[in-house]
């Protein structure tokens, strides 16, 4: 696609590196905001302009945050005993959207993947046993490990659990298990067997 | 979906105003920019400021340029005397694509919807009108309507039809019919008629 604008050229080619955009959503893009008037254009620009001057990733569990110390981690309403380890921001926004978790986070940002060339140094592993080394800040009780269980992810774990063993915190992951409404049939082996091996007391399911 | 940052959730609710893309997109969006580095995201932004800044729009065909008048309007390769008539930039672009065309283009800018109120006045028939009331400037012989073949397209292909007529020129509109590599069988009967009815010597096809 050859488009008569340079400048719409170079708009186009930007919006396209945005994850799963292609030429040609990144086309629709460029004249949706060609076609905005001035206002709600400078709104547009500013309101991404300031995203990477005024996000900050919260000093103590690595969420974005505005503040040096998120909403989570600065309320005196969470659970500062137990922290969940999740991979990234967006594991964050899930756990939070079932509105069932009550404890705080802490946000790996990656995990261990010798491939993809991110070791241990990488990801922010340091500063999860340093949260937990100094009880005085954080009484913390457990970690709840929530990784992906791909093989980046369990390698993860299996080292975090590791390093964590000398401190004496119960260490815990989420359940696995076939999903809530799904049928027996359709769910994949290892699913349906990690679903009985983990079952748990009826009345409290 | 309640984003610990304030300024991150600005970002994506203006990113979710772009056509098609939702709050998950979105957030995909504006994680992804967060992580650009400096260098990038400021080519990022520049790329979108320029845009509506720079981009213009040919004051003769109305379609996007870096200068007042197109690529396409200002080539002396191209046939000044065939004009193509089009709804959007991106017809002209999808035309464009298949090399086969070498007269010039018009963008309306939209066709006649009285329902979204859009009339005779707010899509850009005058000045395609005026191109051809001034033959020294473009000898106009043709103009070919390719709009869409909806109630609000045929309306319009016909209104633009009914207006040429006093100028003498000929019109055409491009032709419907089974799409290349289709099967007859799952064509839908007004295409397949239209196939039949404006069928062409053989030699031609």
């Amino acid at each position: 696609m050859d488009l008569p604008s340079n400048i719409l050229q170079q708009a186009v080619d930007q919006l396209a590196t945005l994850p799963g955009v292609g030429k040609r959503s990144a086309l629709r893009y460029a004249l949706h905001l060609l076609r905005l008037d001035e206002a709600k254009y400078a709104d547009f620009l500013s309101a991404l302009s300031t995203l990477k001057t005024d996000v900050h990733l919260c000093r103590r569990c690595h969420c974005v945050s505005d503040t040096e110390l998120c909403p989570i981690c600065s309320s005196p309403k969470r659970q500062h005993g137990i922290i969940c380890v999740v991979e990234n921001i967006q594991d964050v926004l899930a756990i939070e959207n079932t509105q069932q978790y009550r404890g705080v986070y802490h946000v790996l940002g990656g995990v261990i993947s010798p491939i993809d060339g991110i070791g241990i140094r990488d990801i922010n592993i340091g500063t999860l046993l340093s949260r937990i080394q100094y009880p005085e800040v954080e009484p913390i009780q457990e970690v709840i490990l929530a990784l992906p269980t791909t093989m980046e992810g369990d390698t993860t774990a299996f080292y975090i659990n590791k390093q964590l063993q000398p401190f004496g915190v119960k260490v815990s992951a989420i359940a696995r298990g076939i999903s809530v409404g799904d049928s027996l049939e359709y769910a994949d082996e290892l699913t349906l067997a990690r679903s009985i091996m983990h079952r748990v007391p009826f009345e409290s399911n």
